[in-house]
C-alpha cells in the first residue's frame, strides 16, 4: 500500500528521514517549458535543510551542460554535477564498464547531447548529427562502407531517425563481431509541450525487433544510471528517496536501487494507477499531488 | 519430420497431389534482382500441367501492377490477377472487412505501392509519399492539425520513415476514437540485393511499442492474405501447396491455411533450421534445395 502524504507532520517526517533526494525532472519540476508551482520553494527548503539534491533524467537529447540551461531559464537552482542524464550514463557505461579501446568507435542514433557526453568521455563516434546520415535519400547497402572499428551502437531519442541510420546500425550490430547494443532509455513516449510523442524506447524498437535482442539500457529504471550517481555522490540508500512521476521508470528505478520512492501526480501517472480498482504492480512508498505540497511544513511552523 | 524431396518420383508425386501452387517470390523465384536458376522452366512445367499458379508476396512497397513489371524484367510469366501483395491485402481488408465509410481516411506510413492499392479500392488517404510528411524537420505537435476523419493507420515498409510520420500516426491512433491499426506484414528484415535491411515489421515497431498494442497484420502468415486469394481464386486447400523460403512467414502461412508446405533453401532459411540439432518448431511438409529441382521430372521422362 502506498501512503498518501497529507498532514504537515507526514511531510516533515520525510524531510527528517531522507538526506539525499533524487528527482526526475519532466513531470516533477516542470511540464515541457512550464515550471510546476511550488517547485523552487521546495528545492530551496531542501537545500536549507542541507539535503543532497540530485536530478536524474532520461532525456538523452541534451548533455548535462545543456540540460542545466533548462534549469537556468526556469529559475531553478542546479549545478552541472547534480545532474545525471541517460546520455551521460551511456557514455560512462561505454568508457568505464565496457572499456572499449580508444581506437574503437561508437555508431550513434541520437542528438547532439548524446554526442557531447561521448566526446566528454573521449569516445570516438560516427552517425548522430552527421549530415550524411540525416537524410531521406535511399540507403544502398551495396555502396555502404562499414567501419570495422565500430564496437558499439548507442541509441537515444533521435527526432531525425531515418532508414539510413537504422540500416547502418543494423549492419554494425549484425556484421561487426561482438558489437555492443546500448540504448539510453526505454521510455515508450516523450512528453512534448503539447502532448505525448514517441519516446527513446520507440526509436530503438526497430533495431530490437530486427535483431531479436534487447540492448543494455543505461537510463531509469536500469541500475547503470544509479551506478553513475554512486560513482560521484556518496549516499546511504536507506536515507535516500527517489521522486518521480512515472511508475515504470522513476519508481521502479528507486526500488531497484533499494531507495524509498515518492510519486507525484503532476506528470504521466494518474491517481487511479495507485488507488484504482486495477492498480499498477509498481507501488511507490508515498504519493502526493505535487512536489509543491511540501510547502505545507513551512506554513505549519 | 520434414521430407526432403530427392528422387524424380518424389517430385512427380507432388505435381500429381497439388493443383494450386502458391509461391513466395523473393528467395524462391529470385534474390533481389537475380533470377534463381531453373525457375522459369519449373513455372512453365506447372502451367503445362494446368496447375493454378499464384504469387503471394509480403512486399508492400509495390502495387500488384508495379510488382508485375519485376516478373516481366526477369522474364517470368505472370498475370496481375495471379499476384497478391500485402499492400493489396491491407486495402481489401480496409474496404471489405472494416468497411470504413467513404468519407473517412487512412493515414499511411508506406510507399507508392501501398497508396496505389488503397486508391484502387477507393480509399482516401493522407501521409505516405506526401512531401509534407517526408521531412526531417522538427515535428511540432502544438501546430499539428489532426484530421478527425482519419479512421485507420496503415503501416508498411517505408524507407522514408521519419519522426513526423511516426508522431502523426501515434496521434491518430491515440486521439482519434476507434482508429484502426493495420500493418502490411511483420517481417523483421527485408532482403535487399546486398543483404538484409530492417523490414516492414521494424517500421511499425515504434508504434507498436509506443502504443503497447499490436496491429492487424494483413500479410503472411496472417490469414487476411489467404482470404484475399480465396475471394478471387477457387482452390481446394487439400490440393494446394505453399512454396516459400521463410518458416515464420511462408510456411506458417501455409499451415495456418491448412495447405501443404514446401520450403526451398534459396532464401533466408538454412537447412540447419530444418534438420539441425535445434530445429525450428515450424516444420514444412517438404523441403528441397531450390524450386529448379523440379526439373528432374522432365529429365527423367
Amino acid at each position: 500500500m502506498s501512503a498518501r502524504l497529507q498532514t504537515p507532520e507526514e511531510y516533515e517526517k520525510l524531510l527528517h528521514q531522507y538526506d539525499t533526494w533524487l528527482f526526475d525532472c519532466d513531470g516533477v519540476l516542470w511540464r515541457g517549458d512550464h515550471l510546476i508551482e511550488g517547485v523552487i520553494e521546495v528545492l530551496d527548503l531542501l537545500r536549507r535543510r542541507n539535503k543532497k539534491v540530485v536530478f536524474v533524467t532520461n532525456n538523452a537529447t541534451k548533455s548535462r551542460k545543456s540540460y542545466k540551461t533548462k534549469f537556468d531559464v526556469l529559475g531553478v537552482e542546479a549545478h552541472v554535477d547534480e545532474i545525471y542524464g541517460s546520455a551521460y550514463a551511456a557514455a560512462v557505461y561505454i568508457s568505464s564498464v565496457l572499456q572499449i579501446p580508444k581506437e574503437k568507435k561508437v555508431y550513434v542514433i541520437g542528438q547532439s547531447g548524446l554526442e557531447e557526453e561521448l566526446a566528454n568521455e573521449g569516445i570516438q563516434f560516427l552517425g548522430g548529427t552527421d549530415p550524411a546520415d540525416n537524410t531521406l535519400e535511399p540507403f544502398d547497402l551495396g555502396t555502404f562502407t562499414r567501419d570495422p572499428d565500430v564496437a558499439a551502437v548507442v541509441c537515444g531519442l533521435d527526432m531525425k531517425i531515418n532508414y539510413t541510420k537504422l540500416s547502418k546500425a543494423f549492419q554494425y550490430l549484425t556484421q561487426n563481431e561482438d558489437c555492443h547494443f546500448i540504448a539510453t532509455n526505454e521510455d515508450s513516449t516523450y512528453p512534448s509541450h503539447a502532448g505525448l510523442l514517441p519516446g527513446a524506447g520507440s526509436i530503438s524498437a526497430p533495431l530490437r525487433y530486427a535483431l531479436g535482442r534487447d540492448p543494455v539500457y543505461t537510463g531509469k529504471p536500469a541500475s547503470t544510471m544509479l551506478d553513475c550517481v554512486k560513482a560521484k555522490v556518496h549516499f546511504d540508500p536507506k536515507r535516500t528517496i527517489m521522486v518521480g512521476d512515472r511508475l515504470n521508470t522513476d519508481i521502479q528505478f528507486g526500488k531497484n536501487g533499494g531507495l524509498a520512492t515518492l510519486l507525484v501526480l503532476t506528470g504521466i501517472t494518474s491517481v487511479d494507477e495507485v488507488t484504482g480498482p486495477d492498480p499498477s504492480p509498481i507501488v511507490p512508498d508515498f504519493y502526493t499531488d505535487a512536489l509543491g505540497d511540501f510547502r505545507i511544513v513551512e506554513k505549519a511552523t
